[in-house]
């Protein structure tokens, strides 16, 4: 039934793929096909069910940010966090830098805008920025329980040729001292991490993880602890959709991140993790037909977590 | 059993008290004892417990700001809705002025914020802004279910005298054509509800009433539509403890709306309504041991909507 | 062979009226004929040359500020102004109200926007708003030397009931103490003082006064200090066209104050005043034949004080 | 007599140099004697006259953009420079990236603050940053007439190693397309020109040149055009101070630019050329005692152009 369901609701939603636009400052995204929609769920019992392009792969992007942030987590006290990185919501664009010289003392607003994505991945253990970037692939992989895994090279390349707003944040976190790494090091690991490779079915089994807060779905034992889970889920809901989330709270009303490569990754807590993919994105950067797909799906299934 | 968990609960965390200050900047509310602390909640079948000054009337101040938004929620669509307010979280404080001028088309971020609450109100049904006050007025009674809620005469004329920043921010509005109303008479509607006085089982009893999805707790009757619960549910997790938002969803997971009085109305969906009172303030206008309790409680109960 | 010399100008000139237009966000002066362009210079030894409407009425609007300011500068030394208003050109529009809240410790950043023409009323001398209000105008009679210079009260009423933004300013300033009047009456100066109705011929007056440094064209007796007349001029030359002053100062290079009624009073130190009146204005508020037959004019008679 | 005046006036304000403090974000800069202070004028006949440390180098930094300015403009027509870059002051501090993502169509807002200079290079004339660059130094040592002049090496390394803040203005620019060159080397010839070592000769000789309105001293042969003269004068009045520009038009009145190195070039149009060094900081980053002795100076031989 969920997977009629799926299906069914996947193709009275496709036609929104046309509304938007697949991103283009990142050359490489520009290629992909815009009319693309895909999704998977994930229940907690284990049980997959996908529809459309669910196998596709696609670049994580701001997906990442949620597994720098969970290692983060792991690897900090919420002291030593708030020292570098606010949870505050933003109503400035994924890449804003006004807030970084005008409040906040300088500290990026919250880990799901790229300032402060990029100033996560150096509070992630390990003696060097390599191994802070290894910490997390691997945590991707693991978490995605899929080994294989790769960051796109074309992708990446793109993305590095192309980073200079991401430049500007990073070197000015570091002429105010947020970040002390190399910048040019911190931002490959940064760009890489974008780019990423998954499908919907690597980010639906993330985010059942997630919904099972931190229980692996296999055999119960805890993969990530209950309290990360939800310090994660609180952020993704405040800023998961950048200066989108009030208005995604409201409308779907589920822990979610999404990503310029066109993924969300959605939460519905204690119930099922959901991957979609459309690369066709809005104004605010997030899959257009995605987020409509899974407004229908949470008022359906009434899984809005209010 | 819940009645002890509250009682010792608040000893335990009434020194947080003395942490905070009481508001200053509207003299009345200067007069509170600042070592008042109080705690109510509703479970959904009705039973009611309560600790502490549960009992003593504060003013709502800005919780009278899901109220508002409540009968705007009745009487309009989303889309009209969008075209004077939005639902994105700030990152500024809760009088902020900034960004009526420079973004978000002269419209207030979001309703829970003080220029977002003003412009609500002419969003309500009314003749006139009497009116509109009058409906407002009359839906916090019927959502507390006591008709005997009034207006604390001494804290409105004190808000209505020192009350330039809120004049500022309507007047602003005003020149954009955001609001249409004589400002004065929109604001002292404004101030009337920010001075209307309750006690912690009045914010209890709202509280559960969202709890329960907009149904009575005494016989199941809708009173409130549930979309319309959740669309408020969402609007308080990602603005209602303004710029403090992102780090109280971390820490205490709970719709919530707090006040500059003293009040926090916080909603465990399914659960429970709670209402605390503690007037000594945190630097960002919330109640320095309301949130301390919620968090705690919250922790204990296993109450985070995360 | 100056009276030549402008009516020359001015014809070549007055094509450029068709590309402004005229102010509409005050009602009354949306009335006014666009074509018009006049202009009235004054030489040091009190020769008058006029051309086109240069007797035509107009209002004074932002123009007034100067001479509040002068006021200003006679009632309190730099010290005691600086508490209140700084001298720093400001780079957004002249009715801005971003930077009262973001910097300068809440102080307007110059005299020569709304806000710190507002503020300044208050600094002038007077037991009462109304009486600084009084000594205002007789300064603008008295430096124009025209007693019968009054308010005109169907512009003033026009200004008073649309001036929201003016409101909202000053209402900001009383919530950070930035100004202690009552707002309604210290607005109700501002109001009065920029519907002030003069000529070309006036405001040429006042301007061959900064031009002499104070001292009567007709018996050299010193009517403003040296010192003041330089201030004055300083500030003219770094904000007198609001956001336009620093592209003015490469084209034009005199200092100068303009006002949305159309009027420009420029100085040319040691040579002459000058009034022009062009009410078509260009997007930051200026008039756009004005600017254009000042820049023609300061660069046929190699004015520019650079 | 100006000789002895110069004296007395310098030994008169040296007690100004233990007012501020040395410029520290520069370590090489941190290590100026920070009670220097010296003075060098140029009248128009070429007369010189000298106090004090004039002849102790330092260097140039942000004096350096007027020349970059003055070859943009002999490169350019005014219409492709504001495509770029405006001549708006600004009311913030020399090195914001505020403005650069909230206004101005991503212009910096003039060419006397950071982002405007680094911009600025990129439009002189040559095949590339090396030829750009070149041209400039050219230019430092073509007016200054003294060919001797280098860069300081030690201050280059320094400012390219904490340049952090400057790479960030640069990329952001980058990003939005404002500048197009390789940002490292664009960079690095700023650096290298902001380490332009120089004395307060060599800057009175520039200053008396566009005194001189581009006529050598020497032999009245136009070394620079009139109206390139007038312009950067004009400029330099309204932003040359970065945003003490404003305080600085009416305490002391001459077109002038400081440098974070401790110099100050003043233009006393028509009359002298003025250099002074004092590399003591006030808090928006000039020379505190050079202000306060130009201030002097101005007012004793009533230099001030307004």
């Amino acid at each position: 039934m969920m997977q009629e369901l799926l299906e069914s609701m996947l193709e009275e939603h496709r036609h929104w793929t046309k509304m938007g636009a697949v991103a283009t400052y990142i050359p490489e995204l520009s290629k992909q096909d815009s009319e693309s929609l895909g999704i998977c769920v994930y229940d907690l019992t284990g049980e997959v069910y996908h529809a459309g392009e669910w196998d596709k792969p696609f670049t994580m992007q701001s997906i990442s940010k949620i597994v720098t942030f969970m290692c983060v987590l792991q690897d900090n006290t919420m002291d030593t966090l708030y020292k570098k990185i606010t949870v505050a919501p933003s109503s400035d664009g994924f890449n804003s830098i006004v807030n970084l010289e005008t409040k906040n003392e300088h500290r990026p607003l919250n880990p799901m805008i790229n300032s402060g994505a990029i100033a996560s991945i150096e509070l992630v253990k390990g003696k060097n920025v390599e191994e802070k970037y290894e910490r997390i692939l691997q945590m991707i992989r693991f978490l995605a329980d899929n080994p294989s895994i790769e960051v796109n090279q074309s992708v990446y390349l793109s993305e590095k040729e192309t980073g200079d707003r991401n430049r500007a944040l990073a070197y000015f976190m570091k002429s105010t001292g947020t970040i002390e790494s190399d910048v040019e090091e911190l931002l490959d690991a940064y760009f890489r991490l974008c780019s990423v490779e998954i499908t919907c079915k690597d980010i639906a089994s993330i985010a059942a993880l997630l919904a099972n807060d931190g229980k692996s779905l296999r055999d119960g034992r805890e993969l990530m602890s209950k309290k990360i889970c939800k310090t994660v889920k609180a952020v993704m809901t405040t800023c998961g959709l950048y200066d989108g989330s009030g208005e995604y709270a409201v409308s779907v009303g589920l822990p979610s991140k999404s990503g310029v490569g066109g993924g969300i990754l959605a939460v519905s807590p204690h119930k099922m993790g959901i991957g979609v993919f459309g690369p066709a994105l809005d104004a605010k950067g997030n899959s257009m037909a995605g987020v409509k797909l899974l407004e229908s799906m949470a008022h359906r299934l009434e899984l809005s977590i209010f």
